[in-house]
């Protein structure tokens, strides 16, 4: 009940904080039969690890990945899958300072109020240091729908601040995001954002943005009514990860303005297959995905943590001064792409696993 | 596993077609003791029904709720409550021609190609007709909350297609919603989204807009790390709703383009309280409410019947025309303001028994 | 969290007290296409109402079950089945007496001590009549498992009181139950049980007794790993039966005094099909089917209402006396029977679900 | 949907395989607040470590227990607890020549056909060595359950094949249990049973026996209508250990025989506070607990791998011959008391964290 865990069928549930010993997940519900190698695991952590680029934070971690169980001879045996990633570039006593103050627009004061008590290092278990235990879980999940139904997850930055890119969804392909250290696939764009970042870094502030999500080659029937909707799970994902406020999917906020007669997707058939001649709809109608892309964009807030002296309270309600913080991620965009695709991979693949009980 | 369940302590089951004999919900988990009449459900119920004003789809039904189990001498017993409203006004021969076409932007192919087989009268499981269940079980949230801890729920129509409404979120009480019959606060502009309505109809077209919802006296510490944060819970019940488009909450999309410094919630305290001189985080930190105002904002896209011929294909693939839709509702945000509020009370309940064991 | 569901992918959830309005249940998670008329359940329910012979109670009940959801032209599809059956014969004025008194060995002091406040008419939701909901979607699971995968469940009366039928559960036919009033396939036993049940009713008293279930022809895997074995969900099930205070499969207790070498099933291929030679194991090995009859054993304890004078307290501690019951029955085993098979067949079907995604 | 998991409040998922990295458990639920160390872990780990004794597999592990999350500061802070378990004794190798081979009785075969691949080292996920997690678990429970509430968790071996001890629940004291190899708290019959193992052992044959388990100090309403019986419960957990085929609570299959009249336990009253004369209810009413001792009887079947020659069949379904077993035990139960403790403790603290949302 403790909230850890997501998912009905391939569920994951992660564990540790920030200065603990160590981070990690829990999966269970992957079928057997999976080819899997910590190196599956290793190269989506890598997307999301500290210290990657300049515009990241300075923090250094390797956050090697260890698959303890649940793989034999190189494959999936239908048990429980754990992997754990080690703590490493801990330096709690830098945060000894914090023990006793609610940081502004952080969870000290709700973990505080809640447990009443909390590991005030580094945010505990607050930290976006636990999407380690996602990005590892996400990575199972994107082998396996690659691997055995050729899905494709493909997500980037859309927006740093008020730097949009102009991308077309539909095009991005993974080697344009990976091309340069934003993570964002309109090149020019990149430079831009990369700029605005160091800058904004400089200036002890922070930034936030727009990610998009889009998961290609999904096929028809995924999402369950009433409620568990592919469309409702996603955006209860990705309200889930760290900074996140607001989830739109198709046309979003922007179908608020249009009338039905523009707004609806129109069926044809070519050889056979049914599509759609606009995708407004996202590739999902009814919270079930109608074989077209489907595609969302993730609202991302600038993190808490800044270069600047804030005002707050202490726990005692007492009038304090916060001082600048130390390493931190100016934006955290670029390594939250990772994030999102595997909270995507995670939803999917759960009703994927789903949809095969539908029919008798 | 098939999604007709929705919360984790406090767990509302909803059944129904939308032309079988009836629709409702099962809830599981209603601590004993709540004093609960029939009268408590119709009350809400009666917002939503159809046919209650000039703007709604003419279909005339009762909506009569029905308390058959869980209730004895006027007070809940910690049994499962079953509600049961009977369908009155149903013609499916208005549907028989639809049985064979995929309406555009309409769940008819989905539902089709997942199960291989479908109720096709009136949209069956699909039709909004469901959200009776929801609301029934919405309306005994929000009798708890309001009878044990104080908590106000309160939805309003805030946008119509481009009639935006100037509404301070704080100020908002659920007279000036209910004062006229789009439930905009702001009585001049509802005026004009009546008349924008009622053009559109004769246009044979629909609308879209926006609802926000207000959550006013929550307590401190609802909302459970990390993946059932209270912000992901309310983006799923949102996005659950039949054509949600979108979902924020607090400063949502909008911060995007705000600086961390200019984005962070100043705490400060007052008698003893903890509190923040801004909410742009909506209420909830971390995922957890700070005792805050929670508000949230949901886009709802235009409905997909409309009052025009439509290009489609029958469920061969062979091009057809889908006649101009019967009765209908041109635009879903009036009846959908209790929808909204009934999914927060859902969630907000769920997470307000779920923190009774948190601590030790 | 209230303990009404049963199951993971196939679940039913039930409703209803003993004096309310009725009783019944929802179904979610069946497949879509099975066929099922109301008299698939009618059937299965009229094997447990009450009055249906002179060895049960004298109550009358039709128990009459309505589909009212999830049932569309003769087939399932895909959404929630709601059977609802209303209480008909209810005499609350019968239970005034016992509102502020603790029945021995009854629910009502625990119920009051839980809730702070109880249904007092006739056991309210603690009744036996609550498994009427269990019943009806028993006979959903029973028909899809025969229709689908050619099962069978077959579940009798072993033992009433001291007597004790010699019958091997491998030669059991449903048609020898059904032949007698008591559900004991040898007739003779079955003879003696109904003479000491009626005798016992006149001695004011009540019997106990043990009822077999078996399950034939189930698919090799069902059951999972490591806490949900099949053999642990049977047990779950039986227990959760009004009235059980044991279970055991296989070999059982009397395993308890066998050496290893006589346990072990010796494994044969025959026309590559794998067998045992014995069936020790009840058909289930390391929690999982084997392809062997599933057979199992369940205790029954006396019905705690009698028909003599029982010392007891109230409410308030003090000491009481509890007149005679009325209309009960003396023996719970022959309408027990039912409820056997449709808990076993709600374990299997949930676990026959859950088996299509072990493997990728 | 893959069984790893036990509890709805406090749950925990176990992982691991035998000859695989370590075992452990993830604990979601804990409330934060409970003093805990590995300390705690390790005392109840050591009653079930292989190499105990005499009696016992001459296997040699330490199984350590490290605390890798959730615990700060010596307290649980409402995180999940992962417990790691690191496999040091293993040699695969022995188990080389099983790889292809169904051992009567074992899961061999029901994995291979379930999953289609297995790990065939020492029994892969199926070993014994799983229930490491749930000691691991169950230790965290007990430490809740008695600095919390006071309540007390005795297990102890009843019967060993043939020998039966004279023992009186209520009067058991742990004390008595440790102070023999065997875990019977009658020193003389732990004698006998003592030299039945090692006669048994050196005929290259294994015996079962009976555990009983009795919690005492638990409170009035522990137990959820109408699945989730708080007896249901225990049922589960129990036939969820290896080698279990029986469980029985209260009177349990003894109460076949007895008359109602005589069965029923007489309520009185003493000091305000409600007790019942005898306790053929076993603590339990109406799946409820009643604050009268919990008890339960829980057979178990002699171990599968045994030191003799047997017959089997190969993976092809071809004739063959299993040469008799190397390191393992000759009797589970001396080592399985501590599983049976935990197990009813992780039953018993999901309902105590349950049932405080049953009252509003």
């Amino acid at each position: 009940m403790s909230g850890n865990t997501f998912g009905q069928l391939f569920k994951i549930t992660t564990f540790g904080e920030s200065h603990g010993e160590g981070v990690g997940c829990v999966i269970d519900g992957c079928p057997a039969g999976l080819e899997l190698s910590s190196n599956d695991i290793q190269k989506e952590l890598d997307k999301r690890k500290p210290g990657q680029s300049k515009i990241t934070t300075t923090r250094q971690e390797s956050d090697t990945a260890e698959i303890l169980s649940g793989v034999f001879e190189g494959r999936t045996i239908g048990t429980p899958i754990m992997i754990f990633v080690r703590n490493k570039n801990q330096r709690p006593e830098d945060y000894a300072v914090l023990k006793d103050l609610y940081r502004p627009s952080h969870a000290d004061y709700v973990y505080e109020a809640k447990y009443g008590f909390r590991d005030w290092r580094g945010g505990g278990r607050a930290s976006a240091r636990e999407t380690i235990g996602r990005v590892a879980g996400g990575a199972v999940a994107i082998k396996f729908l690659k691997d055995k139904a050729g899905l494709e997850f493909v997500s980037y930055v859309e927006q740093i601040g008020d730097i949009k890119a102009d991308v077309d969804y539909r095009e991005v392909m993974i080697e344009n995001v990976e091309a340069n250290i934003v993570r964002c696939p309109d090149q020019a764009s990149a430079q831009k954002m990369t700029e605005l970042i160091e800058k904004t870094r400089e200036q002890g502030d922070s930034l936030g943005g727009v990610i998009v999500g889009v998961v290609r080659n999904a096929p028809v029937g995924l999402g369950e009514p009433v409620f568990d909707k592919l469309s409702a799970d996603l955006a209860k994902a990705m309200l889930s990860i760290p900074a996140v406020k607001g989830f739109e999917y198709g046309s979003g906020f922007a179908s608020v303005t249009k009338r039905g007669s523009e707004h609806n997707d129109e069926f044809y058939a070519e050889n056979g297959k049914i599509m759609t001649r606009t995708n407004n709809s996202g590739g999902i109608q009814g919270g079930i995905s109608n074989g077209q892309d489907i595609y969302f964009r993730v609202a991302f807030k600038a993190p808490a943590t800044i270069g600047k002296e804030q005002r707050t309270i202490d726990k005692k309600g007492k009038e304090a001064v916060l001082a600048p913080g130390g390493r931190h991620d100016p934006c955290v965009l670029p390594r939250a792409v990772p994030i999102v695709s595997s909270m995507a991979a995670l939803v999917v693949m759960d009703h994927y696993l789903r949809q095969k009980v539908s029919k008798s």
